[in-house]
């Protein structure tokens, strides 16, 4: 009965879609009620129409329907810190207890301190020393065991909420009207292709084998039992940014997307990659202009550029000659976040 | 409508196999009709049962049905030469057009000859040369508009079928059940993961996602006309064969799959992958001992160990120990192609 209902909801969503491109604000029928009426809004509602109603010369049939969506700034909050950076930090005390002659180097001495000024300027070389200590060494099941439990109890320092409490509301509708429309959803994420498959069913409703991301070695080897395991690597195999997105795109998916979101310099290449194929297309950029609900950063408050989540100047130009859509998380969205009143 | 018949189909099937384990041959309601009743069609039968029944204490849920298969001697035949193999000898005559020198460099001098009996006898080193040159250089969407034509055109010496005839209608059966029972089904080759996506969808019901294979790096580049384009490159990413299949299994998936299908020594560790998770299991190998009807090569028939498809004695060995199921192509299929009376 389940097919039954889901089936059903995707004839009422698609339904509404075809008579109210830009629906009234919180019409009952509305498939993205947290957005504002507007250009991004009515952006979304055009392309999924023109490329999911059979009638129309733009029509995508099904198993084409591929959807990518940047994670971090663009699904979720990035700031002040990344949440797998956090996880990893977290994790330092664990290695050191393992190997204590760590406690005595960097930056694992740094990171002991507890001191979050400190932790925030070390380089992006000791952060790979980091990731590498506290992401690599173990079997797969035992890391997801551990990443699991975290993301479990975890908060964030402002809201004082679990991180995955922290997805915006407005995008969680994207996703959920895309695959209504019987678009296939993936992530493509600069962050681990590991880490985020831990939760990323259960806060994004995208099944692990949808989610592309940076992406370290496995070796096949046995356990102490006997039994087969994979044993996670310090290799680099992906390095899903910039060009690595359209590359790991490539190589999980071997189609190019219909429509990307993204909201960085990381999410550049797939934007472009996305938008130069034949028909409609659409790549969206998310705008991080709303201090008081969230984070501004980027050029359109002028600025600088922050160490993640780089809106560049150039990046907006190359947006608005190139037709991508900005969304001003501001203007577009009515709430960020599911939480909020 | 399309689902609803889907469901429906899909309904019917699981009512079969709840009630026919070992059914009676040529029942309406078999789902594996071309197989002959005995232990490997009943383990595939009690398998998805079990996993799939929510009465079950093994029951699986659907996110977690995952179900992979190697293809070539798995899915299709692989003798007396792989079909990739020969694309890409076809391809030479093409590649020594825009390039004249190499007409007198080997390996192409050998392949240009057209002498079947010399080309078989080319090292590893040479079709790896080979590979490179009629694999790399192109756009993937040339290169897929060049393997499509040619998958479309070409066909085997014995049966003077396309390729994309030869594979063995009891396995379409069994792609055919899983899906209906929930399972998602991959294709885990040893072959290229490009080449085998351009028909995996047409001939297996398998979309291109679904393929893991034997990968090249991508790079992104802008075309001569700057639309933004991903060129095929000589750089090994996956050797999709051995421990590279379960290593490849979790790039590409992040779970060890429920069920698997091999016939060869590079499906072992896959086998063994699967079959070491918790829960019920099913590693079957298919053995190639029908001369009459295909062809018959390894332990079972006391015939040397070929170039192709190495099923040794040792995997049989290790395939009873573990209680892997051994398909004989002789007493278990009915038929082992669609086109058979």
């Amino acid at each position: 009965m389940e097919l039954h209902r889901r089936e059903f909801a995707a004839l009422v969503l698609g339904a509404a879609a075809g008579v109210s491109v830009v629906g009234p604000a919180g019409a009952e029928t509305d498939p993205l009620p947290s957005w504002n009426d507007g250009l991004a809004k009515g952006a979304i509602l055009k392309f999924v129409r023109v490329t999911t109603d059979s009638a129309s010369p733009d029509f995508v049939p099904p198993e084409r329907r591929i959807v990518t969506f940047d994670q971090d700034g663009t699904l979720w909050v990035e700031h002040p810190m990344y949440t797998q950076v956090v996880y990893c930090l977290d994790r330092v005390p664990a290695v050191v207890k393992e190997k204590p002659a760590l406690a005595k180097a960097e930056p694992f001495k740094t990171v002991l301190t507890g001191d979050f000024e400190k932790i925030a300027k070390l380089s992006l070389h000791d952060l790979e020393v980091i990731l590498a200590a506290t992401l690599t060494g173990m079997d797969v099941d035992a890391f997801n065991a551990e990443a699991k439990a975290w993301i479990d109890s975890a908060k964030d320092r402002r809201w004082k909420r679990p991180y995955t409490e922290l997805t915006y509301q407005p995008m969680q509708e994207v996703l959920t009207y895309f695959r209504a429309k019987g678009y296939k959803t993936y992530i493509v994420t600069g962050g681990g292709q590991d880490f985020v498959r831990v939760y990323s069913d259960r806060v994004y409703g995208i099944p692990r084998e949808q989610v592309i991301g940076t992406a370290g070695g496995v070796s096949y080897g046995h356990g102490k039992d006997g039994k087969p395991i994979l044993t996670k690597e310090p290799k680099l195999l992906l390095n899903d940014n910039y060009a690595g997105k359209p590359e790991g795109i490539h190589l999980m998916i071997g189609r190019r997307p219909r429509a990307a979101f993204g909201n960085s310099t990381g999410d550049q290449q797939m934007l472009e990659y996305t938008k130069g194929g034949d028909g409609p297309r659409l790549s969206m950029l998310v705008l991080h202009d709303d201090a008081k609900r969230e984070y501004a950063y980027g050029p359109a408050q002028g600025l600088p550029d922050t160490k993640v989540g780089t809106f560049t100047q150039t990046l907006y130009d190359q947006a608005i000659k190139n037709a991508w859509i900005v969304v001003s998380m501001k203007t577009d969205w009515k709430r960020i976040f599911a939480f909020e009143a």
